[in-house]
This record gives structure tokens, C-alpha cells and sequence, in this order.
């Protein structure tokens, strides 16, 4: 956490000599002062990831000036490249169905700017949750699904997305499977946890299946959602130890509380812009 | 997590031959269904310790006889001993200063009946929560502490408690140090959460500490309140990494959430009346 | 652990009223003094479990005698059901390939006594390590498995371990598939570790499956060994976190480390019979 | 891990704009290929840190001429900075007392080449382990020390490491307490493992400490050797939880699970020049 304005360029490229040299160089060339700094090589695909903090007043020029500068760099190392401002507060749309931790978790977080982040909107399948959210002056949308009206329902999300700006959708506990048009327009925007440590129990209650089993550890998983369910790119996970005496009823309970860590460590890592994307898996700058 | 209503009895004794038999005898002589049963001998000390769920409708009478035929029982064992109903909630007294992790959480496990309690008020040296709290329908006192009026701020709580006949008060980080007489008065009742692995960085900012000393891990520990600080019995600790990159800032935003969880698992536990205190020892039945 | 001479009597039965009072009570009657006892229900299924630590010398009997007298209780019980003595050493046969560390570290648990067990023989496809077990007094046999000698070669193990009388065989990395008569004819005899946090990873190679997932954590799987491959009763597990800059190699350092401990700690459970085994599911009683 | 050969260089300075661009500059003008990179700002000293791993090939210049060129830069940067060459084992001595986990597993991880380093002697209070040390081909030094030896035997002990040229001595629960000489003299080049999660439990019977008090982690920490004992700069910690039905004797077996697993990834990085010690703090490049 840094209390002045800064710019964070996260950006992957073809491996090769000099990378480092010639990204940091432009920034030192401009008395660009740098916070923080990650960068990784992947060996065996021969890509390479970075990402980078610089202080936005050390720089002579603002954020459309520096985009404009740097293309030349990026295109001369054929970067896939963004460059946010910690200035600009990320606008996260929350998806909740009737279960409560991961959303009042949420909330606590941005309540307390320990998430700073705009919530211009909750939508739900119910509406338990509405007099909740409102009540923390955020606009609350109860948008029924049922198999009859599924298409329909998705537009809505989707058009309320678009409508409130949103830049990323975050999935706490929504038990509906989003539509294939939604998972592809946002590729890397839509943020679920699932409540099961993946590849392990996919599908429909996990906690049953993993009592089932006789496992020895439960787990969540934060990852990004594409068209292939519980397939996407992982971000986070973690596990919490059980043992014979657990019911699925008791399973359900602890889960609950990796869930809600596992979510809000996954979204912090994304809105930081500390994840890249790579095929299916994620390079993340902790 | 059992449907049933249940009778749970916890007791301790001086070690001997044939005390499970003795206790569970007796249950078995009136058809008492055992639902959970542990039990744990302290060789050191010679001392004993139980605690044992039975099915209320499988014995044929209620509590309070339960509570009279066991007596010669206990008595003759030179017991100390309780037997809770499960059906009786529990009156949970919450005192919260400015951080709101803690309360929003519990607020969360109390509104989906994940902690089955009675809350019958909030109280807090602040106003900030004092809509929040309302909204959940719980009343909300506002209760100044300042170095003058310590005494008369601290007998307002001790009222307030007992006015509503609270069983356990927990302190949600709440910032100040209770007087001698609160502790000394419902000794086992006032639960804490520190904000550090005790007995690691008694006192104050404890992560700032924890910086200064360059430690791998940070934690939290849940505990019975003695007046004398932070030595009370320990009932539930835990962990989490952290490295040179994390500022003193860091450490508070990643113990907030291993504070929350630890303060709930202690919670829980002494709810459902799994810790035994022994000098200033617990033994926790999970 | 207890200094003095013990039987275990470990037990399951059908769940009725007044089981610990029954079994207790016999012990009670005969002065026995428990050392620890662990109780387990399983709702679901209506079976009773337990296990009994009880102090030899407080009886006035020797364990043949103990079984006889117990076994009237068991049958009315209609228990499954045996009763160890601690004063007799566990013979445990390990199975290795070329991989040391679950040897060296069950080597060391061994020299120091804290498995306080035997170790008749240690048989490997390999002879990488016949001076290291030899230095150790321990015998080493060098049984090569090869596509077409795998029914004589299996055929010499169970030899092998029936001509030592081994209670139980631990395959520590060894890294062949037993037969199905082996698997048959030792349940619950026979421990294997998995180098994955099963059901995720069966079968070969789990690191390089775990890094082509994308996995932020790995894990290791000690269990029984059924003819099922990898599905057998899982004992114990753990994980330990990993991130995008391990490669599959060091996901396999990283590995070893987990392996060799929950090996070391699955096996002790067993040897300790704290180990229950339920379909294909374990009580352990820790 | 990396297959080819390369250089490590390990620095630090006060913090400037372009420390990553003159570094990274250099090498890129060499046309230096690097594996691995990491840099850290201490906001609150304004120092940097860095760490960077150069393929060895790559550069059109030995390890002599690297220093040589690099030194202007570094100069200039006023840095304290060393490079090593993945190609010169390090030589670790083992100092070691009666217990045996630290050793064996060390040597486990030194005989499969996990850890890829000379260990030219090992030293010890006891001749416990003399046949299994030399069984290895290590030569083995029985240095008794007793109240009245202590300067002579510290004496001797530096007269070893010196003259097998060692980098690293480890204690490897080593029982005895070093000579402030010995601290004095190889400041960052001797390594202990103390069986507590310092900075709880400093001095002697740290499991004792833990189990009076009550606590429900007990833990064990890597660090620097310093002449003041329990204090020096921490390198790695980890935790395991034990609960009420733990004695001070458990304790100590579970105990050596951790030493012995949180010793060797403390020693992996210092070896790695992963460790760079920074006051009475370290920054660790994992």
C-alpha cells in the first residue's frame, strides 16, 4: 500500500535479451520513480511478465502522455500491455444469491477502504440481501433466473454491467451459471470463488462429494470464469484441515471461511493489477 | 451441528478410576442417546476433564432434573460441572470500537443462524457502527471511555450486561483495557481477540512490533480476559505469512482477517461450551 | 505418549444406548485406568467407534486374558474389534525406489525411537540405498520388477513379508503398482503415499499435471492400499503453497517435503491404532 | 532451478530513480540473459534491494570480469553487493549435538543433490553420529565441550571450518551456545535453528515454555547467528498446531517436523543468495 498516486504497468512479452533494461530504462529516462517491481520468465513458453509502480508525480507527464510514450517500447517488444491509476477507483459489480459471508465481507472491506473500490451496484437471483445493501447506500438489483427465462436474465446482467461501467463482476457465492456470451465478452473480468479446492470436486456440491471421499483438508477456489465450468484460469485457493467428526453441514461452515478469504485475496490481487493471464494459467505478483 | 435439542454436560474432576463409566452409566441407565462425547486426562495435574452431548428427548425427564439426579454424581466425583441446554441461546453482549471487521462478521454468522446466539446489544466507546447495528435490529449503546470517566464508563457496561442478562462478552477489537472489577466479575465470560501470536508483542501495536523484529509469520489469539493483559487462558490461534515486502500497514489489513476468523472459532467453541479452563489453560473439545 | 505399558482397544459397532457405558464399565470393574479415549458417532450411518488407551498394570489380568473376557461384551455389542499391547513393537516392512527422502526420514524417526517400531526389512526394486539400510543393521533386499516378471517379483514380497511376520508395509516412494492378490490379501496393512493432494492428480507425474493446471497449492496423500488405484482410505494430507515460478522440479522439492511428513504422519496413526477403517473412509482417532 | 550455469549478483544501496536501469542496463549491454530478477524498496530506510540471476554463457566475460566491470556501476550506486557462480558449490559445515532429524534430513537433501553443496566435515559435542556421518564419506570431528573447554573447543571448531575453507556453518540443534568470537568473526555465515516461533520462548526448553503457557501453535525459526543469543536477523519461520492433549514430549516430536523442514528452506535461501540482511531484519527473495 502506497499513499501517493502511482502508475501500474503490467505487461507480458516474447522472452529476450535486455527486457528490464530497456522498460526500466524509459522510466528512469523520465526520473519515473519506482515503488514496486515483479517480473518473471517462463521458461518453458518463452514468455515474460512484469509488472511495475511508478510514482505518478516523479513523472513529467500524465497517464494518456505516458500510454502514448511507452506504445513505442511496448510495440518494439510486441507487449500485450495495460497502465493503470491508483486515482481511479476500479468499479466492481458484486453477483450474490442467498448465502451472505463472501457479500457482508465485502462490504466490511470496502466500508473500511481496506478495498478501495467503487460498488456501483449489486445484483441478486433473490432479493434477501437488498434492505442490506441499500442500507450501505448501494443500489441493489433482483434479477430472478429460472430456466424459462435464463437468456433474458443474462441481457439484464450484462446490460446493468455495461450501464454502471463496470470493470469487473465478482461472483460471491451467486449460484448461477453465467451464459457463454457472458463469459466471452469479459474474458478476465468476471471473478468467481468456487467452494472446492480445483481440480478437486468440480460441479455441484463439492462439500458433499469431498465428505464422500473422506478428504482430510477443504478448499476455495478464486479463479476467472470462461465458458468451461470451474475450468478457468486460477487465482487463489487455500484449504482448512477437517477430520472424521465433520458433517457436509460442518464442511459448509468452515468453508464459508476460506470462501470469503480466498475471494477477497484473489480480488484484491486482481484490482492491483497483479494478475496476468497466460493460456489457462495466471502469473500473479503478490 | 445436531437437529436435535441436546443437553451438553462439561465438567472436570480430580483423575480416578472409572469416571467415564460412572457418568456415562448414569446416562445409559435413564436410554440418554450420546451424541458427541470427549474426554482428556491431564496427567500433570491428575485432573479430568469431560464433556458429553445427549439427546434431550431420548431421557425421560427435563433439564432441571437432569440437572438434580446428576448432582450425586458430580458430587461424589468432586466435580465441576455444567449442563447446557442447546434450545437456551445464548445472550452475546458485543463491544466494538472503529475497526469493523470483527463486527460485520459476526453480524454475518449471526444473521444466517451460523452462530445460533441472542445479541441482545452492541455496545462501543464510538458512535461509527451505530446505524449499522440498528439496521440488524440489535440496540446499539453508545458508551464514551476517556482517562476521566473510566470508572462510571466501565459500570455502565457491567449494567447494560447484566440489564440484559448477557452470558458472554466479546470483545470485537475494541480498544481499551477493561477495569479490574469487569474481569475480576465474570471471570470465563469476557472473550478478546489480540491481535498478535501471543505470547509474542504484548501491548500496544503489536505489528508494528512485529515489524521491528523482521518475524515470517503474524497472528492473532483468541482469549479469556484476566486483568492480568493478554494472559489470560488462550483459547484459539493462528497464523499468517507475510514477508519483507509488507509494511506495517500490510500486517494490519492481513491480520484483520485471521483476527475475525480466530475470534469466531473461539467464540464458537466457548458457545458451545468445548472449553474447559484450568488454571490459566484451556482444554478446547473441537 | 505415555511412559507406562498400555492396551489399545480399538472398536466399531452398530450405534446404540449405553455403549461407553458398557465398555467402560468393564473396565471400571477390573480397576483399569484409562489413559485416553476417543468416541465417534457417524450419524449417517449409525456406527459407533472408539478407541481405548488402558494402563497394563492397573488390570489384574494379561491381554490374552483381557480379549477373553472382553469378547462377551464385543459379541453382545456385535463389535469389530482388537486390542494391542504397546509393550509389543509394530514390524513394519518399507518398500522404496530411488527416491530417499520418505527413507531417510522414516530411518531417522526409527534410530531416535520415536517410532518405536521394527524394521525387519526394507525390499526395493533398486539397490540404491542396500549400503544406507544395511549401515543400519536392517536387511535390504533387491527385488527387481520388470514388465515381465511382476507376479514372481510380487510374489516375493508377500514372501518376503510374511517370512518376518510384517504387521504392516509401507511403500515410501516406491514407485510400482502392486499386485492385485497383494492388495487383496493385506487390507488395511499396506500404506502408500501419494504425491498429490487426492482425488485431484491420480495416477502418474501429479506435479506436472498440478503445474499444467495452474494449482497455487500441492499437496500429499497418505492411504490405504486397494486394488483401486489412488482410491483407497485416506488417512492423512496436507498442501503446501506454491505460485507461478515453480517449475514441475521444484513443485517436486517442494513435494518431497510434504510427502515424507504426513507419510511419517499417517503411519503413525496406524501403528498407533488410531486408524478406523469404514467403507472406503477413516476414523482417525488423533 | 536452472540447468545452465549462471550468476547471482546480491545487492543493496539508498535508494534512487534508475538503480533498475543502470543494473539491468549493464547487463543488457553485455547481452546478459536473466533467469530470474527481484527488487525491493524499504520505504521507511530508503534502501534497495535486488537480486538477479544472469545465464553464465550468456556473457561474453567470466566471473572475474563481471566483477570487475560491474564494479564501476555498483560504486557508483554505493552498493553493497557480491556475485556467486551457480557453478562453485558452497561449503556447509554441520554442527550437530545428539538429535538426529536435522542431520539426516540435511543429508537426505546433500545425497539425492536437492541441495547441492560440499559439505567438507561435520562437527559435534557427541560421537553419536561419527558411523553414520562417515558412512556418507564425510569426515566427522568429535569436538567435546564441557564448562571448563568452552574457548579451547570454540577455538577448535573455528580452526576446522577454517581449514576446510567452509562459507556456512549450520547448527543443526547444535545444544551449545557459541562463542561471542565465533558470532563476532562470521557475522551472516552461521545459521541456527531455534525451537520456538521467536521472538516467544527465547532461551532454553522452549516446548516447556509453550505447553505452560497454553499456546496452540508452537513453531520454530531459521536465523542469523548474532552474539546476542535468540536475536539474530530471522530467515524463515513456520507453525504446526497441537492442542490441551499435547505433553511438553509431543511437542518436541512435532516440534522436529517443523526444525527440520523450516531449517532447510532457511538454508536453500541463504545458499541461493536469496537473503540479504538488512539491520536486524532480512529481506528473502524466494
Amino acid at each position: 500500500m502506497h499513499r501517493d498516486r502511482f502508475y501500474t504497468l503490467s505487461a507480458s512479452c516474447p522472452d529476450q535479451v535486455g527486457i528490464i533494461a530497456r522498460v526500466t530504462g524509459f522510466i528512469a529516462e523520465h526520473k519515473g520513480w519506482i515503488l514496486e517491481s515483479s517480473f518473471h520468465a517462463d521458461d518453458l513458453d518463452g514468455r515474460y511478465f512484469m509488472r511495475i509502480e511508478v510514482k505518478a508525480k516523479s513523472l513529467p507527464f500524465h497517464l494518456a502522455e505516458f500510454r502514448e510514450r511507452f506504445r513505442p517500447v511496448a510495440e518494439s517488444l510486441q507487449m500485450d500491455w495495460r497502465i493503470s491509476d491508483s486515482a481511479v477507483k476500479k468499479r466492481v459489480v458484486i453477483l450474490v444469491s442467498k448465502q451472505e459471508h463472501c457479500l457482508y465481507d465485502l462490504l466490511a472491506r470496502w466500508q473500511s477502504k481496506e478495498l478501495d473500490i467503487e460498488i456501483p451496484c449489486v445484483i441478486s437471483n433473490h432479493d434477501s440481501f437488498k434492505g442490506f445493501v441499500e442500507w450501505h447506500g448501494i443500489p441493489f438489483h433482483h434479477v430472478p433466473v429460472n430456466p424459462e427465462n435464463k437468456l433474458a436474465a443474462y441481457a439484464e446482467v450484462q446490460r446493468l454491467f455495461d450501464e454502471v461501467r463496470g470493470d469487473t463482476m465478482v461472483l460471491a457465492r451467486y449460484m448461477q451459471i453465467l451464459s457463454p456470451e457472458l463469459c466471452r465478452d469479459y474474458p478476465g473480468q468476471i471473478i468467481n470463488i468456487h467452494h472446492s479446492f480445483l481440480p478437486s470436486f468440480v460441479g455441484a456440491k463439492p462439500y458433499h462429494q469431498a465428505y464422500a471421499r473422506g478428504v482430510k483438508l477443504i478448499g476455495a477456489t478464486c479463479h476467472y470464469v470462461t465458458k468451461e465450468l470451474d475450468q478457468g484460469p486460477i487465482i487463489e485457493q487455500d484449504v482448512i484441515r477437517i477430520d472424521h467428526s465433520d458433517s457436509p453441514e460442518d464442511m459448509v461452515r468452515y468453508g464459508k471461511d476460506i470462501e470469503k478469504t480466498v475471494l477477497a485475496r484473489g480480488l484484491r490481487y486482481h484490482l492491483e493489477d497483479r494478475v496476468l493471464t497466460h493460456g489457462n494459467k495466471t502469473v500473479v505478483f503478490r
